[in-house]
């Protein structure tokens, strides 16, 4: 089934301990699209600016992305420039520059309204809304938010909770948006507002996945070198989002998200590997399928003699 | 097979949120006893004062802990008074009065010296040094320490990690006593320093379990109550240490290291149920086995159609 994907495609500076690269090609929805892209057709919704590269366009477009969605506007695209201190972890906005981003206000071109899966990636709670709106009947919606949106768009965001099947975010930003310490209380709370489904990722602890009256926890895998953290959590949601759309055929059950949730994890776990989306270029579905099972073994364990 | 467990014994005051508790049974060999009794014999090695309650003992003489080689001596019971903050994560230590515990030099009792396995839980690594160098050839030793000792006894720590199997800490333990923010990276590095496997505590994240070429991560029990936390990290390696006693015949396999963690782990998600050892009065074979298997669902998942 072929999965809607509206999100940020930027060019991004990026400064590690290590290393600075810049003009990579970056964004939410470019991260979220190529993940997706290994399992289900995806239709791209953004906009880029007259300078982005050929490159990078090919780059999508060579990876099957349907681009009809992506509007090629009239002056610059998205600029993100960002540090990662010595840890990896933490990391700081050096810059940002809308350009052409600030006029954003995507209409679906056609055929894009009747895609079956959504994935609302991390962009303004207002223009996923407006995408949603435009969609006729998706059988399952999954928004990624972030802190920046529960700050100064809640009340879109409360109302784009009400509208998703499922919410994307980290341990931060659902403590932040529910005031509770525990995450687990954190989880539930989100659930009260809207989606049926949330998965609070954990970066280097994993992520936990809420249903109904299901939980999972999906452990991280033991990287010892990341690279480039930037868009771990855009490929995490766009690779989950895109073998959900793969193997949905009917409803949407636990178990199908739980496999989700660690497709999506291994996804993301090759991509800090390297600077942008470039270990995505020599990732291919054997990859995937060996660190799928290297995921069962490292959280595989039996009673025993118990 | 039988454990030898050395640690504190202690009276503790507990204040949280909630609720203000006096005189109750703390202490890491209280905690760390208690569990690996539902497995194994457990002789025990501490320090107590004339006016440890007999209730307290009692009550691990029921259990059927040997306390032979708990002093009775005149003076003070240790005693500790903490705060858990509204989190129940962040806790001061109010007041700390060693008393007996100052003069402790515990000397093995006949037949302790013969015990299959030990654990040396929580206490300064000196006293863990000196109960170990009494012992006769030990099948599996596991140590527990805490961020004290790696500031102000760091040469007895290291000459410690030399003579055990098996080291247990926390997350930002391992990160001071390594100085690596990767926990992969820290636990690599500590198994280097000399224990084969390691073991990190992460709290609300589970545990991560390092062998020699083997990986395992534990999750959390999804508790949305904690009552008391105390207690929980010598519970766990109680819990864990008197599994693998009651298992390992031959040598101890990564396969029963696993069981053992989140035997571990199961006991200690019972104990912060209550106060103290509160809990433990009522937990039987059945609700550890019961835990058990939730604890397999929640880490369960399968390749699907993948």
């Amino acid at each position: 089934m072929s999965v809607l994907i509206v999100g940020s495609i930027a060019l991004d500076d990026v400064k590690t301990p290590i290393e600075e690269r810049v003009n990579l090609l970056g964004g939410s929805a470019s991260y979220a699209a190529v993940a997706a892209g290994y399992f289900s057709p995806v239709n791209l919704v953004g906009i880029v600016g007259d300078d982005f590269p050929a490159e990078h366009w090919n780059f999508l477009k060579d990876r099957g992305i349907d681009l009809a969605g992506v509007e090629r506007a009239v002056g610059k695209t998205l600029r993100w420039s960002g540090e990662y201190m010595w840890d990896m972890n933490t990391r700081e906005t050096r810059s940002i520059a809308l350009n052409v981003f600030e006029g954003f206000a995507p209409d679906l071109p056609a055929g894009y309204p009747e895609s079956d899966f959504a994935l609302l990636a991390n962009i303004a709670p207002e223009l996923q809304l407006r995408v949603l709106r435009q969609m006729k009947k998706p059988k399952f919606v999954i928004a990624d938010t972030m802190d920046l949106w529960i700050n100064i768009a809640k009340p879109a965001l409360l109302e784009l909770l009400q509208n998703i099947d499922m919410l994307i975010l980290n341990d931060s930003e659902a403590r932040e948006l529910t005031k509770e310490t525990s995450l687990i209380k954190a989880g539930r709370k989100i659930q009260s507002l809207g989606p049926r489904i949330v998965a609070v990722k954990k970066g280097e602890h994993g992520c936990l996945l809420f249903g109904e009256n299901e939980f999972f926890s999906c452990p991280a895998y033991p990287l010892e070198d990341i690279h480039d953290p930037t868009g771990a959590g855009d490929t995490f949601a766009g690779g989950l989002t895109g073998y959900l759309a793969s193997r949905a055929n009917g409803a949407v059950t636990f178990e199908m998200l739980k496999t989700a949730v660690v497709v999506g994890s291994v996804l993301a776990s090759y991509n800090v590997e390297a600077f942008s989306l470039e270990r995505m270029r020599t990732v291919e579905q054997k990859d995937i399928l060996a660190r799928f099972y290297e995921f069962q073994e490292i959280a595989r364990f039996d009673a025993g003699t118990l």
